[in-house]
Formats: C-alpha cells, sequence, structure tokens
C-alpha cells in the first residue's frame, strides 16, 4: 500500500498505560459502528485482564497454544470452541441475551457442540435412534404462542446421545445421523417422537478444554437431557433442551444448561388407549412437555428494552443499529 | 465419577445476572490459586464484555468460527494467535508487564509469528542471509549491564525477513533457517554480523487475521525492522527488535511495536580500517547499537513494585505467589 494514504493516527512507544487507547484508535478507522463498539470493548477487556492479572509472558503463551489447540481439535463434526465457551457459561450467557424470554414462555438453553445438519425427516411417531440397548421412551410435545394457541408447521430439530452418553458423532466411521430427527408439528401444534431415557454423561475431554476442566478441578458430567430447536417464521429461534428431573448431575452441570423449568418428571404410558394411539406397550417411559415460543416482534421488543437497561445502569449513550447498541458519537 | 464427590456449589436457572457469579463459584475448586484468579478475572471479561455489548448469537458464533480459523491456520511455523495477539496489541502489552525496564536499559517489544527454534550457532561476522538481491549491511552491536559493563557469553537470537519482506519459513519447501543466527557476546560483550537493510513487509494477511484487519479497515504493514532475543542466566530475558529510522511506516506499525529508543539511523563503513576489520567494502551499509539488560533481580523487584501499585489502584488485597499477584483472601 501507499504509506501516504494512511490515515491513522501516528502511535510510538505504546505502554502498559497507553497500549489501550491506542488500538482503540487505530480500529477506530473501522467503517462498521457496530464492529468497531465490539473490538473497543474487546481490546478494553483483554487489556485490562492482562493488567489486573499481571499476566507473565509463559501464562500468555501457555493461553495461545491452548487457543490453538482448541481449534485445531475442532472438525466439521466436533467443535471444541463451542464447548469452551458452554464450560465457561459464555453460551448461555449469550442465548439469555440475545434470546430473552417473556414470563410463560419457554427458557433456552446451550445448544452444545453436537447439533449436526444432517436429521433426516421423520413422522410423528417414528423411532429417532437405533439403539438397541437404550431405554425406549415416547416423547408427546406441542409447541404453542404465548396466547396458548397451537403453532402449525413449526421446524422441530431434536437430537440426544445414545444409551452409553454419546452422540452419533461421537463414534468414528459414522455413515450418518442416529439419535437425530426433524419433525414438523401439525395443526394444533403437537408433535411426537419416540427416543430413549436419556443417560448423563461427560462432554469430551479428550481435548484441551477436557485438560481445563481438569486443571480447574472440575467434573465434566451433563444431567442426561433431549435437545430441541424450534424454526417458524415470525417466532424467535428456540434452543433449549430437557433435563430428567432427579438425574445425579442436575444442579452441576458442566455447561451450566439446567433450568428449573426445563426439568421434566419421567412419567409411564398407564392407559391402554394412549398405548394403542402411539403404537407403544403399556408401562412405556413417557416424557409429556409443552413449549412455548415467543413472537420475533415480541423477542425484539424484549431485548432492546433490557439491552437499553443495561446500557443506562453503565452510563453509556447508545443507538441502535439493527437492533443492537452501537456508542451514539453525533 | 461418584456424584456424591461433587464438592461444588448448587446451580441453576442461571441467567445473564447471576451466570458469572456462579462459573466463578464452579472454578473455585481449582486448587492452584493463580489459575482460580486468572479463571476469575477471564470469566468476568468475556462475561462482562458479552452483557456490555449485548452480544448476539450470530456474533457469537461467528467469534468462535474466527477463533477456531485462527488455531487452524496455524502450523510450526506459523503462529495465527501470536499474530492476532500482537495486532490487537495484547503481546506488547504482556512484554511491558512481564519485561518492565528501568531508564537506561533496553526496551522490549513483539517477538512476532516468524522466531523458529533451529537457528544455527554462527562466529561474528559470518551472514546471516543468502538472500543475493537483499543490501548487505554490517550490524554491530554490544550488550552490557545497567552498571555499563559488557556481558560475556549472552546468547542472542537474532532473525530478519528477506529483500522481498518474507522470512524463511514464509516460503515453501523451506529445507531450513536462513536469515537467522546464534551469536554469543565476547569478553567485551560485543557481537556483530552481516545482515541485509531491512525492508517494510505486510503481516501474512492471507488467514483470518488479515481478513479481521481488512474488515477493521487497517493496513498490515510493518516498518523495516531486526528481531533480538538475549539470553543469559541471571539477566531478564529480552526479546526485542531495531527499527529504521524514517521508513514510511514508522508511525503506524500493525503490531504497535516500535518505540523511540529502538529507532535507529542507518549509517555507512567510512573508515578503511573498520572495513578492513570486519571484511567488508567502504560504503557498506552499518547499524550500530548498544543494548543493555537488567538483572533477574533487577525486573523481578520492578515487576512486583509496578504490580502491587496496580493492585492498590483497583483495591485488591493481593500476596504473592511465585512472583503473581492472588488474591489474599486468608
Amino acid at each position: 500500500m501507499d504509506p501516504k494514504t494512511i490515515s491513522l493516527p501516528p502511535m510510538k512507544d505504546l505502554t502498559t498505560d497507553n497500549i489501550t487507547a491506542n488500538v482503540i484508535a487505530i480500529n477506530s478507522v473501522c467503517p462498521d459502528p457496530r464492529l468497531r463498539y465490539l473490538f473497543s470493548r474487546l481490546v478494553t477487556h483483554i487489556h485490562d485482564f492482562a493488567r489486573e492479572t499481571r499476566l507473565s509472558t509463559s501464562e500468555w503463551m501457555a493461553g495461545l497454544l491452548f487457543l490453538t489447540a482448541v481449534g485445531q481439535k475442532s472438525t466439521e463434526l466436533r467443535q471444541e470452541f463451542i464447548l469452551l465457551s458452554d464450560t465457561l457459561g459464555l453460551s448461555l450467557l449469550v442465548d439469555s441475551i440475545d434470546h430473552p424470554k417473556p414470563d410463560k414462555s419457554t427458557e433456552g438453553t446451550v445448544l452444545g457442540p453436537f447439533h449436526t445438519h444432517d436429521a433426516v425427516e421423520m413422522e410423528h411417531g417414528e423411532a429417532i435412534h437405533t439403539d438397541p440397548d437404550g431405554t425406549p421412551c415416547l416423547v408427546l410435545c406441542t409447541v404453542k404462542d404465548t396466547e396458548g394457541r397451537g403453532i402449525e408447521g413449526v421446524r422441530v430439530d431434536v437430537w440426544e446421545g445414545d444409551s452409553k452418553g454419546f452422540y452419533d458423532v461421537q463414534y468414528e466411521g459414522r455413515d450418518g445421523p442416529d439419535g437425530r430427527a426433524l419433525l414438523k408439528s401439525d395443526k394444533e401444534g403437537d408433535f411426537w417422537f419416540k427416543g430413549i431415557v436419556p443417560v448423563p454423561y461427560p462432554i469430551p475431554i479428550d481435548g484441551p478444554v477436557g485438560q481445563m476442566l481438569k486443571l480447574l478441578g472440575r467434573h465434566a458430567w451433563r444431567p442426561g437431557h433431549l435437545h430441541f430447536m424450534f424454526e417458524k417464521t415470525g417466532y424467535d429461534h428456540l434452543i433449549t433442551a430437557l433435563y430428567l428431573k432427579d438425574d445425579p448431575y442436575e444442579s452441576s452441570d458442566a455447561v451450566f444448561g439446567v433450568k428449573e423449568s426445563l426439568v421434566v418428571g419421567m412419567q409411564e404410558v398407564t392407559d391402554e388407549a394412549m398405548a394403542t394411539k402411539y403404537g407403544v406397550q403399556v408401562g412405556t417411559k413417557l416424557f409429556i412437555y409443552d413449549f412455548v415460543l415467543v413472537s420475533d416482534k415480541e423477542a425484539a421488543e424484549l431485548r432492546e428494552k433490557k439491552a437499553r437497561e443495561a446500557m443506562e445502569m453503565h452510563g453509556r449513550k447508545m443507538k441502535f443499529f439493527n437492533g443492537l447498541p452501537v456508542p451514539d458519537v453525533d
């Protein structure tokens, strides 16, 4: 490039005290106000972190090598950075910021690193698992709006681990999806499928995140759960999960996902008519849950309201840009 | 693991407001007080970043995919995370925290991503480059202590790019080091070698860090420089560089490394006796610099003094553990 065209503020002799302001100044040429804001806060926080902890060169290098290993452990079927974000509580936090829930709507929780995009469409009542060792379980659900009306045609993505606590993608030589399905809610907002009773399992500990948990003295276990993702135009995207009541890890989930409203007690099919209707035997384990989606409009209003409250609390004068805050400097 | 042995505080229903305290609580089982402190501050800062910016799910995912790409771009010969740290000013900051310099000692600067561990030992006066297009340059240096006494036997690692602005590791099919050498200072603390006049060059922009700079509207150029690393037992490890005076990028280095005390004017060998002594022709370009190392003891004292000042400024009650601060909670 032609150095004569440089429009950056000149900088030299940067020190512990002036480096942050100068990096923000050099980034101030960024034409996107949102990206500029994100980087100004990011740089401030990572610099403050180093200053407050007096981060040493060897700690810094250990951190960089750790992050490199996290990136290198990731593949198309395994996302170690999501796992890192999950185990540091960031995933849960971002979900709660971006998808605020009014009272009586279904709460969200962590996506986790095992969602894939190759689940196949199934009819209501089909078995999503081929695992012969799982305890069969009928899952009966509805999906409604905040006014209590069933929503038709919601695309529901469900996925769960097997009886050994592993997802299909954790097996070598996986040749297709198992323990996954794409369903569509019917006119009344109902959908149902056959899964297996979820079991607790450790998140993958053979990578850098596992090493981190070990150094921190933390366990890697998640309580048994079933994942759900809901999508329909006009409704806020919902990523959530149902947790099995009285699981031994209910109060110490390694990724901070459990919410009381998502903990469900296991029942059994006791009714002959019901057994016949759903094609299962009396005595089959049964999970029942009613999901409530928020409209895009409700979610956007609540998100902006909470964002404005947070900005006020920080004393920041902001405007909103695509629904997200940026400094109001004009 | 046996869930009965879990000694973590129970947690459920984590929200935007209580997630941070709970992640810190779950990490509080970490037996290492320094690691516990680092993680408590790290978690606080990344959560505050998300809360203050109202980080969206899609921004979070873009960030995770960016970090994954940074990890995956890294190899044994290219460290994209160091480049990221350099371009965000973190590398310079950590160096200035960990290697504080008393007045009159040589300032440190960024290591950069191109240091290798395979440079070969050379005698004083050898040419470290085979590049036939570089402008030859004699580099005459001394390394002294803060009392002005020459230090014998310092291991000096030097490296620089070629006449096209590339380091050896940037060429495919590299079969060994070029533009690198390991030297030892003599009795008087002198060492010298033949390099080439350094030229400005852009940091590698074919990876995710390059994309980031582009999005930020920043240029990728560094002013021409020579890298030096000094090691001797009893002395604080010094990573530094000499910058060529009047380089067009002297005041806008992409990685914030330039310090006035490290900017050196190019001279020429004008003296016949000198030319003969060093085996060069009259008219050869000449770089002269006197480096001053700090003793380990001086550095440790200054580091702890500055750390104590910083902790006082933050109102934190700390004790020191291997020279690094940890909260004094007893």
